[in-house]
């Protein structure tokens, strides 16, 4: 299994560098659980799912902090058949399997979701969800946007992807348990996701 | 088939709404064959894949040529079973069928991007294409990956998607072309794509 995410960071303000790099230094404790390169276009951060989506929670809430407007895109994935083994993408989760009975597992992340500590900022997040490599894909995506409007962070659905909104904390959960929860435990899941805070349009 | 995007440009300045406002003028050609929203996350468009790529292309085109370093990021998708069927959508690409030998659509889809109009501003995308409901995706990414290193707008492999490089014009016909070529034509297909423009890093 390899697990891991292509991360860019927009602040929408001319002095982006200083909120980029402050981004990048809220990245430092997870160091020593995920690979981070940075190049022209995105971070690149492979390691298991409980690192990662902390470190993606960090990196954006500690950008939202600040007064300008910022968005984040994340290109995350798990078990692309293209992708190397590596061990140091284990996650309990997906090594329990997807053997539980879907409504066990809507009920699980719903859990995860309520626990989820406060990271003190509010953000906005649009994403979706792909199951590839399955013929009835679609009834996973189902069970899952039946977990999503249960989970506290739902705000509305779109064409191709889903609204979310709410505390860093709790949002981020929602996503990790989005991305383990549903598809086939071995399978080829990915996320296409944005998040967003301090948008002049919700002023 | 419903097919479309959910759009969104990051102009990296301090007075980003203007750059974002003349984006979307660059759309007007475009108003009558594609339905538009916008929304303070994205903006959706919906319609067949030829107006679909031209608008996406001009829009982050007239966008690049501003000094600012700038960004977009699309979620495109085509075959979506949970979106409605309309008839605005038609393509006739997809109407001849993925019944072509994949060879044969490798060299339709390197002809066409050859005949590309420049756009006249150099970019850079990084991009993923999901094959989703099909149990064997990985053939026809593989399939597309191919075609990619032979478009000329080729730059490099990454974990979990691929780098173009070049005229506005060649780089979104070589993702059309990505987007229409391979997968089956009545599945559902999706591109997460990001492209930038005068990033500091480059410079």
């Amino acid at each position: 299994m390899f697990i891991g995410a292509q991360v860019s960071l927009y602040p929408m303000t001319s002095d982006f560098v200083p909120v980029i790099l402050s981004g990048l230094q809220a990245l430092e404790p997870y160091k020593k659980d995920l690979r981070i390169e940075t190049d022209d276009i995105s971070t690149l951060m492979v390691g298991s799912p409980d690192p990662l989506f902390d470190a993606l929670r960090d990196f954006f809430a500690r950008a939202a902090k600040e007064p300008a407007h910022v968005t984040m895109h994340c290109t995350v994935s798990r078990g692309c058949p293209g992708e190397p083994d590596d061990p140091n993408c284990r996650c309990d989760i997906l090594a329990v399997g997807q053997s539980l009975p879907l409504e066990v597992r809507q009920a699980k992340a719903q859990e995860a979701v309520a626990q989820a500590a406060s990271a003190g900022v509010e953000i906005d997040v649009q994403f979706s969800l792909y199951v590839l490599g399955q013929d009835r894909h679609m009834d996973e995506i189902y069970g899952c946007i039946a977990f999503l409007k249960s989970s506290g962070t739902f705000l509305k659905s779109k064409n191709f992807c889903t609204r979310l909104r709410g505390d860093a904390g709790a949002v981020f959960e929602t996503l990790r348990q989005a991305f383990l929860r549903f598809g086939p435990a071995q399978g080829h899941v990915t996320l296409d996701l944005t998040a967003s805070a301090n948008s002049p349009s919700r002023r």
